[in-house]
C-alpha cells in the first residue's frame, strides 16, 4: 500500500497515470532505485543508500539529482509516517525511442513510502535454492539497478508461505544473493560474503553487518563462495535494509539451530 | 515523436502521465516488447511480432494479450498512418511492491506509432566494437524483454555519427548481435549467424533473412561466433525489423564494398 509518494517533487494527481509513457525506465529499465526502512519516523542508513543511489547514477551516466533535493523530497514523503518502507527510484527521464541516453533527459524521481512489511524482525527463516540463475556482467554488478527480470523469475519459482527466501548462484554456479537479500556464512570463525564482482547488489546493510563485525573483531571476508560453502557453514544469514538480519533455520535436508554470530551482529546493530 | 498512442486500449489523457506510479514495468523492467516497421499503412510481418511476443509472455509467465485485442488496438493506433515505427509494450502491471508476480496483476499494454527513422534502405553502414559486454542468461535470451541496461549503455559509447551501430560481444567473448540488431557474416558462401543461446534477441527479420536464403539455395547456419569470423568473413549484414538489411561496409580498419549476398536477400525480401 502506498502511503506517500512525490514524483518530480509533486503529488501526483492519479497513481495509476504518474509516470510518462515514454519513460527509459519503463522501457528499458534505465534507472536505479533504493529500498530504506522508515523507523520511528526517521529512514535507517539513508546517507548509505544516497551514496549508493549516486554511485548507481555515475556508473549508468544518469546526472545524479541534487542530494538537497533527494533530502526534501524524502522529509516531505516521511512527514507523519512512523513506519514503512522507503522506496526512491531514479529513471533516466522521458526521451524520444531508442536505446541512446539523450543528453538533454531530465531524470525522473520517484521517492515513495509503503507499508512495512509483517515481519518479527530477527525471525528466523527457511530458504531453498533457486533455480532461475543471474548473468554475469561486472560492468552492472552493485548497484541496484531496474534490469530485475532474474529476481522476479526467482522469486515466482515458490509460493509456499513455509519457504522465507530463494538463494540464488550465477550461471557459472556462484553463490551470489538471495532473492532480496545478501548472504552471509560463518566458516571456522570467519564470516565471510560473495564478493559480488559479476553480479548481486552491494547492499546497505550488507555494507553494515561487514563494518560492526570488524569492529567486534570478528574476522569478515568477501569472496567468491560456492554452495558447498553453504553446507559446511556453521551459521547462515541474510541481510537487507527493511529486514535487517535474518538468521537461516533451514535450506531443504540443512538446518542451524544456533546463531550466535547473527545475534551478536543484531544487538550491535540495534536490529 | 509519438504519432498515436493507446495505453490498455484508452487514449492517455496527458503522455507525460500516463503509466501507474506502481507498474512493473518500470520498477524491474518486467515485460517484454516489440518493434516494427509500419510502411504503405500495414505492419511488416505483424504475425511474426505477435507470435514472438506471445512466446516472450509465456516465457516470463505473463498473461499474453488476447490477439483480437491487440490487432484491434494495433489497427486503431495505425489508422490513417502510411509509415512509422510500430511499438509494443507488455508489462506485468500494475502490482504492491515486490519481486514476486501477483497473480492478480493485469498486464499494462502499451502500443504507439512513433516517426520512421530517416534511413534510407539498403544504405551501406560502418561499425565499431563496443566495449559493454552481454551477460550470459539462457533464461532471457532471445527474448525482447524490458531489461536493456546493456543495449543503452553501449549504445551511449559513442556520439559520432559516422558510426551507424556497435557490434557487441558476450562476457566470455563471443559475438552476439549489434547494439540494436542481428548480425550475419558469409564464410565460404555460407550465411552464419550467431545462435543466441546465451543473449541477444531472436530478431524477426533475422529469421526472415534465415528462411529467404534457405529458399534461395544458400546454405545457413546458427553457431556460436567470434571476433575473428566476423575479420575473415567475406560479406557482413545486420538485419532490424525496422531498418531491413543493411550491408556493412566498414568496420575498424577492415571494409567490404561488395555485398551480393545481402542484395540478393534484400530483393527476395523486398526491402
Amino acid at each position: 500500500m502506498t502511503l506517500s509518494i512525490l514524483i518530480d517533487g509533486a503529488v501526483p494527481a492519479s497513481l495509476s497515470h504518474a509516470i510518462a509513457a515514454n519513460d527509459r525506465g519503463f522501457h528499458y529499465g534505465d534507472g536505479l532505485f533504493e529500498t530504506a526502512l522508515l523507523t520511528g519516523g526517521s529512514v535507517r542508513f539513508l546517507d548509505d543508500h544516497l551514496q549508493r543511489l549516486a554511485a548507481g547514477c555515475e556508473r549508468l551516466g544518469i546526472p545524479a539529482p541534487e542530494p538537497e533535493t533527494l533530502l526534501s523530497e524524502i522529509s516531505r514523503v516521511t512527514a507523519g509516517l512512523h513506519s514503512g518502507v522507503l522506496k526512491i527510484v531514479i529513471s533516466r527521464g522521458a526521451a524520444a525511442r531508442g536505446y541512446r541516453p539523450s543528453p538533454d533527459a531530465q531524470p525522473t524521481r520517484l521517492i515513495a513510502v509503503y507499508a512495512a512489511p509483517e515481519e518479527s524482525a530477527g525471525r528466523s527463516i527457511c530458504l531453498r535454492w533457486c533455480d532461475t540463475r543471474l548473468g554475469r556482467n561486472a560492468r552492472l554488478a552493485g548497484i541496484k539497478h531496474l534490469n530485475r527480470l532474474e529476481q522476479v523469475l526467482a522469486q515466482a519459482e515458490w509460493q509456499t508461505v513455509s519457504i522465507d527466501e530463494g538463494l540464488m548462484l550465477d550461471t557459472e554456479g556462484e553463490l551470489v544473493c538471495g532473492t532480496a537479500s545478501n548472504v552471509f556464512v560463518v566458516r571456522e570463525g570467519v564470516l565471510v560474503t560473495p564478493d559480488l564482482r559479476f553480479c548481486g547488489v552491494r547492499g546497505v546493510m550488507r555494507a553494515q553487518v561487514l563494518q560492526a563485525a570488524a569492529a567486534m573483531g570478528i574476522a569478515t571476508s568477501e569472496e567468491p563462495l560456492w554452495p558447498h560453502d553453504v553446507e559446511a557453514a556453521s551459521e547462515v544469514f541474510l541481510t537487507n535494509a527493511v529486514c535487517g538480519i535474518r538468521p537461516v533455520s533451514a535450506l531443504g535436508p540443512l538446518s542451524w539451530n544456533e546463531h550466535p554470530v547473527a545475534r551478536r551482529l543484531m544487538d550491535a546493530l540495534k536490529l
